[in-house]
């Protein structure tokens, strides 16, 4: 029989973090202030504490993961590498498709990996309380529980129409004792400066990330700083143990180097901690197809520019260099939350630049079909945004079929879909659309980078 | 370090299942027809297979799990058994608790044990399509699921009040496929009756079970017939693959026998499949004290008497030999929906009978309390039912630890609580409350169990 759950014995998990930085073929961009002059680590500290600031800037390939981090990743890690046999016979495909489980943390998804790693960090360095945004809950959930179990306070800051419209991840924060709140909200100025503006918006990411950092930076106690959940090169990092488990679990049972390496991207984290280990690979000259998917409806990688951006619509962010509709973007309502984002993440993008990635972008409708397909094979209710990258593992396995190679798929599962049914009720009663962006409408949000520095990826950053 | 999640190999997996009918004291009871005689296999072929007929009357000590079967319950099983040293070091407990997690299944739950045997069963008698009643939708999604993968058809009649205010189990349900509706229904005479006599009726279990099996026995093909979820002997046996992999999982890192075994009893199928094995060392000789877990609202185990009673309000099914609080009980609204039964499994009543189980009830406050106190150290959301079993095995450790004894404990931790958070809602709101029963209450619903016939454990059963 062939076994479809490879196990990894927790003796064996990863004890380092794989730092791409170290080997990216261009030199890693820095991060730009307001005067269009790189920023030094010691502006962040208000932000975030110094030890996350040193791995963000960090060149060193390998990192320790503290003993005390991986003893909270011991709950759920090592998560299994299953191999879709139903879904490859239903297919009559000859690839081999592996997915790496992330569904199995409490909380549902990837996200754990870091949000563990942020809270002890910051814990280490006497912090007492994290802020942070979310949009459909996915993030401050992973947040809450994390710092929960380290004994930290959690400020969420989640977007307002998803506050009032989707409770349950609000009850989960809440059921591990974060502070969720509606934003924009009256505890702080960016907040009530909307407010007064435009009492009935829905709100938006840009302006909950503007509350967090306002919530963090303004502590007079000094004991509070700020968690982002993807885009930043140390939240990548926290990620890499996915791909590097996977990397033990195919050598466990002989198989082969991927051909083909698979993550949804919305900041590029989960993709990232799945697709690393294997960047590395592809830049020692292995052969392999590493695929970023994207929904259509908020084509980055695949239609944005790369440039220096802000990370939000209110401009508080220091400029990143990366692939980017602009900050002014406002992805149409997919429901695939996660992947709404304007930027991507500076490595990701870097990559991609590189010629390293191959991003590529799918329609929601034809990613719940698949959803579907999968979940009457494999069994199991996928995420929105995990779906993109089910969609595009099915498009490969069957060009494997139409050319007759014995081809091995790879593909991160980011999380499962329990607390996101209302898509697929949309889908099966004939309610969901798909969006296209005329490039008019694309390129109209473009202008705000046209005044913007562009990154020279042949100049050495200043990091 | 100690190891918190202890591992069983697919290949150490238990081949077969425990048939406690062959080890209990007394003779196991018949069912009786409507005439007070006890009901012959034959009369149930309308109702059940015949294959899964002949495993409710068997009294052989041990079944062979299908292959088929198998393969398809490896896509979560095993199951972690995990220790909960972050409770033990809250509580300062010498205890050792140990969890069987039963929460990865796709469904959530312990009840895709069943749902895939019974649908492979069926279908091996040339089955085409099942019929199935559910409360909150925990069973219900289980079957949708099984049925699914093995190609069957679904129908599930869904308690009105839980179709229209808990939409998210009945979209499970549609994703996999199944043909959910609202119960009570056009399509059955049951439905229609009371649809006429009461149209604004919030339904019952009882109704829905009337509409499945009428269903069944009324569709004219033959190729449907009707599956439950608990109860029922063949129901219990699927569930005992639990317990045996426990036992192997503790005697895998030279664990003791429990001292405590504990679960959670609505029907008694998760309660059963954890502890019958245990059962059979303490027929043996060990001591362990085996602890049925109910709500306080609906103290079957603790209150109500043994005697035969009806399954469903309708009386549609044959007399069960078991606890009961009388089939008119309706049980006040509490959030663990799947501990909301009049009766209890056959089985587990004879054995609490003889005195071989401690069966204790609890308030829902107090394990919603609980509950919170394992996401807070353990990580994560307990369903409403499963909390019961947390509860008490708080009360255990405390318990040892009063008395300073290193005791092993062990609970099935049979489902995460992501689909009723509106619980925990009600809960950290101070909205929720307990419900007391008073002796008149309860006294009057046993009214109608005054002319039913009473069971006789001396006497030899005709099956």
């Amino acid at each position: 029989m062939t076994t479809t759950k490879i196990m990894l014995k927790e003796e064996d998990i990863p004890r380092q973090w794989y730092n791409l930085a170290a080997d990216l073929p261009s030199p890693l961009q820095p991060l730009l202030g307001p005067d269009g002059k790189p920023i030094t680590p010691d502006m962040l500290t208000a932000v975030f504490p110094m030890n996350l600031i040193e791995q963000e800037v960090s060149q060193e390939r390998w990192i320790d993961i503290p003993e005390e981090v991986l003893k909270i990743l011991y709950r759920w890690r090592p998560t299994p590498l299953r191999r879709a046999v139903y879904l490859e016979e239903h297919l009559k495909t000859p690839a081999r498709i592996y997915y790496k489980d992330e569904s199995l943390s409490p909380p549902g998804s990837h996200k754990p990996n870091t949000s563990v790693a942020q809270a002890w960090y910051n814990k280490q360095f006497g912090i007492e309380r994290l802020t942070t945004e979310t949009g459909a809950g996915q993030w401050g959930s992973a947040l809450a529980f994390a710092c929960k179990l380290l004994g930290l306070e959690c400020k969420v800051f989640m977007v307002r129409i998803s506050f009032n419209q989707k409770p349950f991840r609000k009850l989960m924060m809440q059921t591990w004792d974060a502070n969720c709140v509606s934003s924009p909200s009256e505890e702080t100025k960016a907040g009530r400066d909307i407010l007064e503006k435009m009492p009935d918006t829905s709100g938006s990411l840009g302006i909950a990330i503007s509350e967090a950092i306002e919530a963090a930076v303004t502590d007079e106690t000094g004991k509070t700083r700020y968690s982002l959940g993807s885009v930043l090169n140390h939240v990548l990092l926290h990620q890499t143990i996915i791909g590097l488990e996977a990397k033990k679990q195919l050598e466990s049972i002989g198989e082969k180097m991927p051909d083909v390496v698979i993550g949804c991207a919305g900041g590029g984290s989960n993709f990232a901690g799945l697709a690393f280990p294997f960047v590395l690979d592809k830049i020692n000259g292995a052969e392999v197809d590493i695929i970023p998917v994207e929904p259509e409806a908020c084509p980055t990688m695949t239609q944005g520019p790369f440039s220096y951006d802000h990370g939000d619509t209110a401009k508080m962010t220091p400029l990143l260099p990366m692939h980017s509709l602009g900050h002014t973007f406002v992805p149409p309502p997919i429901h695939a939350g996660g992947l709404r984002y304007h930027g991507m993440a500076p490595l990701v993008s870097q990559l991609i630049v590189e010629g390293l990635l191959k991003p590529r972008a799918y329609h929601q409708l034809k990613c719940y079909e698949l959803a579907l397909l999968w979940a009457h094979t494999e069994g199991a209710i996928t995420a929105p945004e995990t779906s993109h990258a089910v969609a595009c593992a099915v498009d490969e396995a069957e060009k494997a079929r139409e050319e007759g190679k014995e081809k091995v798929i790879l593909l991160n599962y980011s999380g499962h879909g329990l607390m996101d049914l209302t898509g697929y009720e949309s889908y099966l009663s004939g309610q969901l659309t798909d969006y296209s962006l005329p490039q008019e409408e694309l390129s109209k949000y473009q202008e705000a980078l046209k005044d913007l520095p562009k990154p020279d990826l042949k100049k050495t950053g200043k990091w």
